[in-house]
């Protein structure tokens, strides 16, 4: 145990570092500046660090020219918003050569939990602070605001509220949950400290894992929907149903009312078919490893599962898999040498 | 083919027949007086129909009593919500033996849309109308207003405009989607036709069927949340997470925020461990008939139906699919006769 | 109740007309010749009937002339092996029309067991007893026997003893299982009278479910261990593994090892990338029904059911779903009108 | 990398020894003695290795004086058999101490593949070679044979043939797979080199997964056939099925024979209600990890992922899930607070 490192508590706007400037960086810089707090903006790509500077951030040429620009006695803060493990590793080892005890690097990227597990404890030994941020929003923050689930010393969080205060939604026009008294203010304003270092990004996980669920649910019942026009089926049960007013109606008063089903039923409006897309559906890492916790913890998660196969499975013409189905059908046809592709149909 | 069936277009309040004043029948009785339509109601339990009586309804003491009660020169209709496929078969025998030419009998229930078919093939020898109507809201609906889905001939469904314009929850304060010029306003308003007879409860069984998977995408990601306090992981990696203030904060600008999310907020905001709740959780025929569809019309539909696997597991201690698989782990072990219970340990 | 029907015990071979000489049909025949009995067949393909006539059957040259052809006083027995279930209705009925009380028709198909279990009714009223047998062995039944699940009344099912037990293979080489005494010895031989009508169809029905499940366990299985040469995973980690050899080992003392287990072994050691198979699998009813039982009797059967929608999967290049899924993820991306396809990356 | 290391070819029995005398440990080596073989045994329990000493085994009482023990110029040979992953790395790490360049360390317990890799590579700075062999046949093993999926370097592999095809199945009477002229004779006999280090532990891993999936189609399967006498299902489709003899009829040309069939036909003949088993079904690493292969490999494995799921499931009698849905459906009943435990009906 490490003696408390004084903290400096501002009073107005507060000052950071944000090394990464893609959509999600430069929105959340561009927010903070809104919100009253001075901005110091690195990205390997100058012309972007230069936008940024223009609309009123410190652009530098380096982390190690970031730190240096940080002003002040209080501890230092720079956020990391790049795009991979990897290279946010790498990240945090340059910055960590440059600070000082109690100074504190933020991930709001993705990160795997466990990397930022080990970060910190790699981190604690010269006393500098990590903190993990789980940020959900996407394009729509700059307006709407993050929704942050936030990881890490207490101590670290609570110098940080100012940032996170600007960065959430706040209360907005959303109706309050009934009963929430004694309960965390901080949830209803849109952001937590979920819990020690990781629990940030643990929290923003499941989150991804359960969109996925929903997603894939959405994804099912439309194509059952859709497929309800088939002529394979007789005339008196065949639909030819309008999936953008289905949509758009589940939107008004029904149980599956929700931010996904709104962006559905925006893209049937513009295009019902879909022609636009191609069907093949990546996966990031969360949904992966929210499949590997629910195994580390043996919690049953057949749907959340199922969620991701079916995006491996968007991503393939025939599976390997599907040709052994076929090889033992055939199998059963009792012909060892196969002269048509015609499977057996015994059994 | 008939004769089309001459419409009386009414300027001002309609007037129609409930039956069946359950929760859902009673409250669509009183949204539709507020609308200014006027109802005859009936229920076998006459306290309930004099309530409603109260109310400003006129209660009958029978089905053929109501039919009677309806005046008029236009075709009469009659809204049945009834609990269950077979009550409602008789019901509707029984009303279209009083019935004549040109009648409408609406069914709001939760009729699997294959009876919808077969009955109005029987009432269309009667020239009846039947009009099927697939209705979320639940007791919120009064207020908030119905959510309709509706399967029936196009006259009749547009004769019935009025009810429908009045319990529908309208444009309300939901922001509009983008694009929707040339799709049917009525969706905007909370309703559509959505194709011939069967077509409102196919499309109503389909959400539901949707709402179970979504359902589950959040019960598996809470679960997983929850156990992550287990002590059976390492310590470092052990959270434990607040779950009430964690939907909160989910409800502002994360991806998964929904009504159901509202409603999980709400429950873990009162009562985090859920310790009101036994798990033995009930599922409803619509979740059923969605993966019949699925399997009818060759759709994949892995989380639909996990979702709906996972209901009925919930009501089991032990299943004998388990024992089978103790007993072939027994057997592993290679003694036929079992003196403990503990399984083999190999493979 | 009807007064019971007088059985007359042969002691020698029987006679039983066929219709439906296909590769189970003829194939059925010829076994039962082997075994002693006399056969009187029909198919609608002359040519066909001729065939096995040569080989020692009566040809008939339509099913009525094959019940005049079938003499003597006891019950007249047809077997009828049709691809669906509507021709086999119709078959029946004309059967039935010919038929006199006692007489014997058995569905060797893979009829639906509800079909039986009406069709039965409708004979019972002419004391035509109907005798439903699941039929397991594809072609190479002729020279191993036929797996037999039997469904009808006792009585009928006795006097049609002869014919099962030729049709079986028998105890064969197959080791006995221990502590059977006490079950039914026709287990042991490869047939058995499960219960009343449909009861065959329906663990025959089930036995096609486990099937699926065990096939793509496999599929599956051998999916990872091809993939596992992928240049995408770290290079001590890529594994070019022999599948022809990892299935032939499998077969020798393994807990894997099945009659489907060497079907795969027998079709890799031929061709393991597989390339003559297209990997569109079919699915019969069997599986479908399979899942229906399991919703009707409330059994989470993820495994079947995941089976099946592996099937229906790989029958499609993209599914509607899968757009779905790639719309929302462009909603994410905040742009409601897509300029290129590559879907967000936000959340 | 090291110049080869000479390998001594021994025409008749080799030598071994064994660390770990569980029901495997101890039968393998009685079978390598049985194959003239002789082994030098050593357990933390001094009965058990005294007990093998009485059977012709060498007893000793330490690793390290297994090692110097086991005499001779060429490389020494060490299997360990020991339950879990820690303690193998522990005796790795021990032997490896007391070794020369050239000895080999067989790991022959389920250990996870890459722990093998990362094993491998310790001791090939000290040229020890590290051998896995993925061994399945349980305690049937003794008299049947094992069957061995091996990883490592190819020379070490060939150096240890003998002791593999003792321990293998051999070909029995099998029916020979046709058309194997060209693939490795090794399978036929029981044993395989897999490919480099963890290949072995590879193959075995995705059997198992693909076992978990056999076992959970025949759990599911007859959990349908036995609740097919529900008195909730209509009586003429209601049947009391003797499973003992539909397992055991199964067993003789059907498509779904295989061992563990033969393992529940066992099972069900002594105690079809399966009264001793209470339903508790554990899972080892193998099945897991076959999950997470599948999951980085980006392979669709949903019955895989369901059989495990299962059995989390079977250890738990409600879940918070299940709590999670209760809570929903009680919020669609609009109630906030729960008076009763009756979960709404609406929706």
């Amino acid at each position: 145990m490490n003696p408390p490192i004084p903290i400096v508590v501002r009073e107005s706007g507060m000052q950071l570092g944000m090394i990464g400037l893609g959509r999600m960086g430069g929105n959340i810089v561009r927010r903070l500046m809104r919100g009253g707090h001075r901005c110091v903006v690195y990205d390997t790509n100058p012309e972007v660090r230069q936008a940024l500077g223009a609309e009123g951030a410190t652009p530098v040429e380096s982390p190690e020219a970031m730190i240096e620009a940080l002003d002040g006695d209080g501890p230092r803060i720079v956020w990391i918003m790049l795009p991979a493990g990897r290279i946010t590793d790498e990240m945090v080892t340059r910055l960590a050569a440059a600070m000082r005890a109690g100074d504190i690097i933020i991930d709001g990227g993705n990160s795997y939990y466990k990397d930022d597990i080990r970060r910190a404890r790699q981190l604690a030994g010269q006393r500098l602070r990590y903190v993990d941020v789980g940020t959900s929003g996407g394009v729509w923050g700059l307006e709407r605001g993050y929704c942050m689930m936030i990881g890490g010393d207490t101590e670290a969080v609570e110098h940080l509220d100012p940032i996170f205060a600007t960065l959430a939604p706040g209360l907005g026009s959303i109706p309050r949950t009934p009963a929430r008294e004694g309960h965390d203010p901080r949830a209803e304003l849109g952001y937590i400290h979920a819990g020690p270092t990781g629990a940030g990004h643990f929290v923003k996980m499941i989150h991804n894992g359960i969109e996925y669920g929903m997603m894939q649910a959405f994804a099912e019942g439309f194509d059952i929907l859709r497929t309800k026009a088939s002529d394979k089926l007789p005339e008196e049960e065949r639909f030819d149903l309008r999936l953008a007013d289905i949509a758009e109606v589940w939107r008004r008063g029904s149980v599956v009312s929700s931010w996904l089903l709104d962006l559905t039923a925006a893209a049937l409006a513009r295009d019902e078919p879909l022609e636009g897309f191609s069907g093949h559906v990546d996966d990031s890492g969360e949904g992966r490893w929210t499949i590997e916790a629910a195994i580390e913890q043996a919690v049953p998660a057949n749907v959340l599962a199922a969620s991701l196969f079916a995006r491996f499975r968007s991503r393939q013409d025939h599976t390997y898999g599907d040709k052994i189905l076929s090889a033992m059908r055939f199998g059963f046809g009792g012909h060892l040498e196969p002269k048509t592709q015609s499977p057996a149909k015994a059994d």
